[in-house]
């Protein structure tokens, strides 16, 4: 290893700070100011060590965590997208995803050739959201922003006016497709919010 | 699984929301705010991925991630007792890790009894600091303040007046212990703050 390789593993590490300055529509759990993307990827990452039960068989833990520590970094050009904004159309445009694409690009770039790969391959995989690790890590980054909306007496429902049929939609489908009692459990507890 | 389990996990979840907003002494590397401990963790597992190959021979990176994802869950109890403060003398006082003890008993035991188990074997194996993969995870909690300081010109260096004989003492040791290339490193370039 020569201190040229040292030098791209800190240089990512200094780009990947600035994650903490980007700015969710979630509110923390006591509503006291809105999370940020460096703060929401670890509480993910203590989602999955803790909710790892709730996964159907063979989904690798480990992986899911990393997907989860790497997820958001291309926030950091692009910044959070909320999933109810825009009537929910922003999320995932072509727009979105294209600069998302882009970030990703210049941001793992910043790595050595053998880590921006293989985290480059996580963080896509992670986006198509097709393999059983990639749709368990999906589920947790919707489902926590419901619990900090229940523990914050509404948050972003209120905010965006969000409807159940909506929720169902754009959250629930998410979460009931790798964590399907975790969706049972938390829709039930969010149901007094939509009546 | 009962609808009991899934409540105390998400209890812990919930209760964990709150190290969001413990702050440290070190700002984020932009020096705009005080860094909190919960982005500090994330950082500190995206340490563990991206430097996995400065530990040595037999670490489980994934378990190291594991650790440093809890190590410092006390601090919702305890604050964050910054290395340089009290002329370095509180932070691994008797009364602090005393209280840390407390807050751990209380904060793990929100959890169902194995995870409250493991994720406690897990902190208390990263506190005793003698295990190959705490003596790494250990390295990257010390050297991570390092690297916000040097970004951000000086920081808690300048607040606490640390002499390089303190830093040496306080933090190099530390880093050499699970890193030593990352200490010769960092400190070649931490040489022009205590000239």
């Amino acid at each position: 290893m020569t201190d040229d390789r040292l030098a791209a593993q800190f240089a990512f590490l200094n780009e990947a700070d600035r994650l903490k300055s980007v700015l969710r529509a979630t509110t923390l759990c006591d509503g006291s100011r809105p999370e940020n993307s460096g703060e929401h990827s670890w509480h993910l990452a203590l989602y999955a060590l803790t909710l790892a039960d709730q996964a159907e068989p063979g989904v690798d833990i480990n992986r899911v965590i990393r997907m989860l520590l790497l997820h958001d970094l291309v926030e950091i050009d692009v910044g959070d997208v909320p999933i109810h904004s825009a009537n929910g159309a922003a999320h995932a445009s072509a727009a979105t995803m294209q600069a998302e694409q882009r970030a990703a690009d210049r941001i793992f770039g910043l790595l050595p050739p053998d880590l921006r790969d293989s985290f480059r391959a996580l963080w896509d995989e992670f986006e198509a959201a097709e393999t059983p690790d990639a749709r368990f890590a999906k589920s947790l980054d919707r489902v926590q922003p419901v619990m900090a909306n229940l523990q914050s007496g509404g948050g972003t429902w209120i905010t965006y006016d969000v409807t159940l049929d909506q929720l169902d939609t754009r959250v629930g489908s998410k979460i009931a497709r790798g964590a399907p009692r975790l969706w049972t459990w938390v829709r039930e507890r969010a149901l007094g919010y939509f009546s």
